[in-house]
Formats: C-alpha cells, structure tokens, sequence
C-alpha cells in the first residue's frame, strides 16, 4: 500500500460535539480547516449560500469537505398544521439540515480536486420513529436519496457520502429522554465513519453507524 | 371474513394516469370523490394550503385520501447551482410533491373517520438514480421517512402508507428515456398498492411497486 497523502480539509460545524470528534479523528494525519456559523477559522452558515461561497473562497483548494451541521427541530405531529413550507414547522429542518448540507455539497463541487469527497450528516431517525421525530425523518431521508442518486452525477471522480448514526453517547443528558430503548454509540465511533469515507474510495453511501 | 364496507374516498390527483387507475380500481367497491388541481368534483391544488382545507370542507366525513398528485422537475446535477430553497432547482419538488402531501395528509386528520386511512405517492428514484433524478430522490426519501416517522404519532387509529412504484409502461412514451434497463409495470399494479392501504390494516409501510 502506497503511503496516503496529507489531505486539506474543510470542516464545517467543528466546534459541535461531533465536529470535535471529527477533527481529532482526521486533524493527526491532515489538515483540518475549522469553520461553524459562529466560531473556527471561517465562519460559514450553512442555511445562507452566499456565506458557503464566501467560505469555500477563502479555504481555497481542497480534497474533502466535512460537514457535522445542520438544525432541525422536533414538533410532536399534533402540534403540525398544514402550512406552506415558509411557515411549516418542518421549514426550519428543509432549509437548515437538508438544503443548507445540500447547497455546501453543491458548492464543493468547484473547489474540491479530482477525487476530492462530500461527508454529510444524517441519522437514525431516517429509519426508526421516535415521539416528535416526523421533521428529522423527513430530513434524513431527502439526504439518503439525495446522496445515493446525486453521487452517480458528480464530475471529476468527486465523492459524496452521508454519516447516519444513532444517538451519541455523549448526548445522553440533552436527547436520552426522546431516545428511550436506544443504544447509544460513542461519538468517536461516527468520527471512525467520516474517515471512512474521507480517507476511503467509496461514494453514495450511507455509514450507518451504531444501529 | 365479514363483508367489507362502502368507504368514501378522496381521490387527488384523479384525472392523471395513475388517478385513473386508482379509481378504477376502487369506485367498483367504494365512492370516489375525485379531485384535482384544475379538473374533478372538488378543486384541490396541493402546493396550496388553503386550498387542501376549502377541499376537505367541501369533502365532508371520510375513510380514506388517497393521493396521486405531486410535482418535481429533474434538473441536470451539472446545472443545480446552491441557492436558496424558494429559488433552488430543488425548490419545486420539495414544496408540491414533498409539502403538498404532507400538508395533505395533516389536513386529512381533522377530516378522517376512526380507523381511516391516508395513502401518498413516492417512487423507485428513491432508491435508484437516473440523470437528472437527485432531486425525485430527495422528495421520494423525503417522504418514505415521513411516512414510517408520522404513522406511529396519527391519533385515533388513523393510518399512513406510501405507494413507490417504477416508470409505468403506459407512460414510456414520456418518460422511457430516462429509465432505460428499468423494467415497466403496468399503473394497474400501482393501483391495486393503493387498494392494498385503503382496504388493508397497514400502517407506515412503502409498498414498491415493481422494483
């Protein structure tokens, strides 16, 4: 096996309890652009597209771009009226998490170097119900197809993957209520999953991880 | 077994290929009330809020909805350029195909008999991309993990399916271009996914239809 390259690479969310994780996982063999909405080297905000331009312009060249962004909030089904998506309680999810991770994948197409990939973040609820979780399903799901089908299209060898795990281990004491009865997997396991996919070949798949 | 009873059916989306086939498929055991956005008993646009509910008030009681309407483009990925969600290539699918029956579905609660049941139309590009398809993908996942994740939260016994077919042999004229090696069904089989939910038990299941 030939030695692997060092890799520049964008990380968007880092300061989040899963960007940590993936900036230790990667930043030992490569180097690691911090960036979130507010805080890291760059300020990118994933839900405007002229900040992910301006972003991507000033990270310059780069061989993978990582994102562990992405809001959506957890309305119990009741509690959702018919609404037009400006003002549906499922519009913040399809702007924020599912559009916002879509246009940063979008955008990286210019940037990023032959070969180069797309991580983004999904998760469990794509596949299992949980009370309030009919907005993040919806969201995940859209970012399953979407990675499965847009994969087949990008040019120049360019990969996209998507990180679905399960509630964090290290997230127990703000989300254990909403995930009674599911095992929860340490958060360095999903960091293990974007190295798979940033350091490994493969593209359009989904790495569900703890579930 | 005992005898089967005469449902009310809202039928949206009736005058289309696969409206057609649902009804025929249904109005020999049950009542049709066929709705469209511009032809049918009742005038229902989907992508319009307001309208859905002028719709269900004119409905009056139901046991079943029954959607076959819903409308996406299929940009070229090359040619998809991140924007904003109102002003995004994606923009179309995820407010009619996505939030119209969505917004179908939730409107339909207030409407619903004990035990109803609502069913809602995905298809194969969820799973399976063609040129042009990552934004079907992306309202198609959308809603199979809406369909699994809002099923479980319908109070009063109410049920929630979703009918995923392949290209339909009636429509290869318009559409074989783009599903070459994809074998065709006949909408028949589509039709007879609707009768399967409506007259079923089932809740928060995708029946593939053909694939």
């Amino acid at each position: 096996m030939s030695d692997q390259p060092r890799l520049r690479i964008l990380l968007v969310g880092a300061s989040g309890v899963l960007g940590q994780a993936v900036d230790a996982a990667l930043s030992p063999r490569h180097e690691v652009i911090r960036a979130g909405s507010k805080t890291g080297a760059l300020q990118i905000d994933i839900a405007d597209p002229a900040s992910i331009l301006r972003g991507f312009e000033a990270a310059g060249p780069l061989d993978a771009v990582c994102c562990t962004a992405g809001t959506t909030n957890f309305p119990a089904l009741a509690k959702v009226m018919p609404r037009p998506l400006a003002d549906s309680a499922y519009g913040l999810g399809l702007t924020n998490k599912l559009m916002g991770q879509v246009n940063l994948a979008l955008a990286a197409r210019a940037t990023l170097r032959d070969g180069g990939s797309i991580t983004l973040i999904s998760g469990i609820l794509a596949d299992h119900p949980i009370p309030g979780g009919s907005g993040a399903a919806m969201v995940n799901g859209a970012l399953e197809s979407f990675v499965r089908a847009a994969a087949c299209e990008l040019p120049r060898g360019l990969r996209l993957n998507l990180v679905s795990p399960t509630v964090f281990a290290e997230s127990m004491d703000s989300y254990g209520a909403f995930f009674r009865g599911y095992p929860p997997v340490p958060v360095a396991a999903a960091a293990l999953a974007y190295c798979r996919s940033v350091e490994g070949i493969g593209t359009g798949q989904v790495f569900k991880v703890g579930y």
